[in-house]
């Protein structure tokens, strides 16, 4: 935990996290000691709590939090309730809490240069501000730039570029030639740049087709634990800057993911297939190779996406679940699903042979 | 391969491990020496078999095992087929069996102490019957408690603790300030309390949360190799005691797995769901964030729960497969499942303007 | 990036690695040199090019590759068109490429020896022309062939074989008495011969039951960053020769995987399941435990196959993506399907009993 601020001086944090678009004024004491945010159920003096939705005023008004990010029309229902609470008003809280929350967890920075049991190539370029645990390897011709922080384990190969304060964490691999932007972090067990998968088929077997292009990493990217990224065949597998992808995620070669876009775990992202800017992919999607997926598009959980996707929307297509009784009957129909519309059709066709009882216009909707 | 026991020293072996509760009685010769388990079909001489289901007591006449563990009706069965091995009769054939294995593959404990090429911190405590093998990392103020294993290249960081007789096999890394409980086993390139995924949207970008929770597992718990559990935001995740994890799987921030639960290989659990006690999910199921699922709870491979379930069942939600050219047809109806309910809601709607012919009186179940 | 190859010197190589059945002619000038593949549309002088499909003729005579890779009936209609390339006629285009991919790129073998900062136990045998990178760990009585590849953090278990020039990537590993076979390559972070998953239940929790059987790998296996394959219980689990996984695969224990077999990413396949040779899974397909797949199968992505399948064929069972709003309605009506289905046949009832309109016989296909 990080030493205290006051709420004035969390209010100033975020105003120079946001360039000054989010906080809207504080109510109250500035002047209360807040070191560290907690869930409003949990918060006692000292933290900073987090009011997101109208229905849990309650929850706010009987919280033991000496401070509440919020928006301004629950300021005014807390203010009316009582609030003992400094009320940080602003006008997007949840990134205010967000920003608030990494002013009372910075980074602590470790030591500068190379520990003990690391090992660096003796062509490799490390800035005297970076940092290389113990453990980790960096390679031949590698780059590790201002800042950066090579956890322990972790593997450089050669001719790598990472930049400025980004990240590896204890076991964290970035393959040779591939280059990491600055500001990113990357999750232990992350592997950056293995070959992709490409296979010819040549009586009877497989032929390898050598992996030679690089996977490139924009800034501000982070990529979670044991999450894979597959170097392009002959161009580039590239991830835009700003992306978040969580853990367990495999990337094909050649893909490409726009900036800004989230993925969840366990998704798949199959090879040569661009997913465009500021998507979001829900946990265990599966994309298939070869598509196109449009800006802004938005995937639930556990959708394949067989076709690309040309249109900003919101797409799904998963099995919903229900008791397993329920199931099997449910899924034996499915299985002859084409024949029970035969059999719809050919009522309507029988019907439509009946004369209509007198009177019986109506309308077909 | 373990000393040949006796099949009494087994059944005693058995009875000490479970106490007491599961031998019935031995019958036939006591003193053949095993020194193995193996599947009736492969099993020789020194072979301890399994019987587990009367279907196979043809293959377990046939077999060559010294002894076979079976429960009492099916030891009948034998004894009147004139069964040559000796039979161990236990009330639970399965877990006697489990128990047997045990004890006939006991774990070797590597000489405790700090191999060469290991690096551990001077704050660490390092119990003096402990293990580090070499390649491995201890941080600062890390704990290593009696008996513990901590394999070539495995990472405790900071602040961890690691109860006695856990161990971390190759490369398992645990991150900055989690625990994890007594007789635990975390695989290779597990990875426990790496950052939660939390991030709140700010003018076209992700601003992170930082994760500030650990990632807390009880005793007993086995986690699979390359599974991740992230640490909680501002909480801690946590895996109760006994649970049992496969590979591949993603544990998010905030997640309850409770107590004595199985969890198969390539599940997800999406932030802040719990996950009662006794549960078994079945391979690549995935559970949506901010769930309950009760205790005792079943869930079919490969189904996507995305509502809370209050009541203790066997759930299931995979589309069946098929052969492709029927899965096209069947599909294709299934994206207009809607129209086709309408269209039967129209039959019926016309039908009832019908008239009945007479002396059609039916019942309508 | 290689030394140049001319055309024909490329010819030559296709010719040798295919055992002289795949080159038809070389037209144009065969001593261009050639120092790269690249896709027909970046393509530049100096670059193989390669064309599919006659849908890219066009592509191909506008593209500034210096020699293209193609059919007869494709390099004729090239020819006619004006063709500026070289054109390497191939019987099979795409094995050619990959032929011609790798002769450009030869692996660079590292000088053979153990490096400084690896650790080899004294018992282990490391051919003399094998090396063994910084960080790696070769365990007592393990074996590395000729030629083989330890890289930077790998891990040897005790006992373990690895055959000629097989390759594991930096932060591969291979747990004790496991057999890796020739010519393989295991990417970073995957785990070959953790513990299988299997427990006993015995009053509440589950006893685990001894994984003491091994993994046993094939020669020309290719297996993907992060892939896990689990030891057998008591015999092995087996990845016959000339298979190529894709990386996040789990691999349950007493598995077998055919020759040849390709297996996309994330696929999970249970434990005790055999899986035929030269079968194609899609990605993310789900194999249930104790299934027998049949020789040849293709599996689409995203299938769970939850029965044998006895017949070669091609397979599958995912629910199609939609919008949403689509979604839900059709997947409200899904649930009743059961329901839906009574309906249809009270409705063929109901008609049945009323009398069918005079001259109205029809057929019912």
């Amino acid at each position: 935990m990080a030493d205290a601020l006051t709420v004035g001086q969390l209010a100033a944090a975020i105003e120079a996290r946001s360039s000054g678009v989010l906080v809207v004024e504080v109510r109250g004491t500035p002047d209360r000691p807040i070191d560290r945010v907690a869930p409003l159920e949990s918060a006692g003096p000292g933290a900073l709590g987090f009011l997101s939705n109208p229905r849990y005023r309650r929850a706010a008004l009987a919280s033991d939090a000496s401070a509440i990010v919020l928006a301004a029309a629950d300021a005014d229902a807390m203010a009316e309730g009582g609030a003992q609470a400094t009320l940080l008003v602003c006008t997007n809280p949840y990134a205010a809490f967000a920003f608030a929350a990494q002013a009372l967890a910075p980074e602590t920075a470790p030591p500068p240069g190379v520990a003990d049991g690391a090992r660096v190539a003796p062509t490799a370029r490390i800035d005297a501000t970076a940092r290389i645990d113990a453990g980790a390897i960096v390679e031949s011709d590698a780059v590790i730039a201002a800042g950066a922080h090579i956890g322990a384990g972790a593997y450089v190969g050669h001719g790598v570029h990472i930049g400025e304060r980004t990240r590896l964490h204890p076991g964290a691999r970035v393959m040779a030639d591939c280059r990491v932007g600055a500001r990113c972090i990357l999750h232990s067990g992350s592997v950056i740049g293995a070959d992709g998968f490409g296979f010819a088929p040549f009586e009877g077997r497989w032929v390898k087709i050598p992996q030679t292009g690089r996977a490139t990493i924009g800034d501000d990217v982070e990529i979670g634990a044991n999450t894979t990224i597959d170097r392009g065949t002959m161009g580039d597998t590239v991830v835009e800057e700003g992306s978040k992808l969580d853990n367990q995620i495999q990337i094909g070669h050649n893909c490409r993911i726009g900036a800004h876009t989230v993925i969840a775990g366990c998704v798949g992202i199959a090879g040569s297939t661009t997913i465009g800017k500021g998507c979001q992919l829900g946990g265990a999607a599966m994309i298939l190779g070869h598509l196109q997926i449009a800006d802004g598009c938005v995937i639930s959980s556990g959708t394949l996406v067989s076709r690309s996707i040309n249109e900003r929307g919101f797409y799904t297509g998963f099995f919903p679940f229900m008791k397993n009784r329920d199931w099997e009957r449910n899924a034996a129909v499915l299985r002859q699903l084409d024949e029970l519309r035969k059999r719809v059709r050919e009522l309507e066709t029988r019907l439509k042979e009946r004369p209509e009882p007198p009177g019986a216009a109506r309308d077909d909707s």
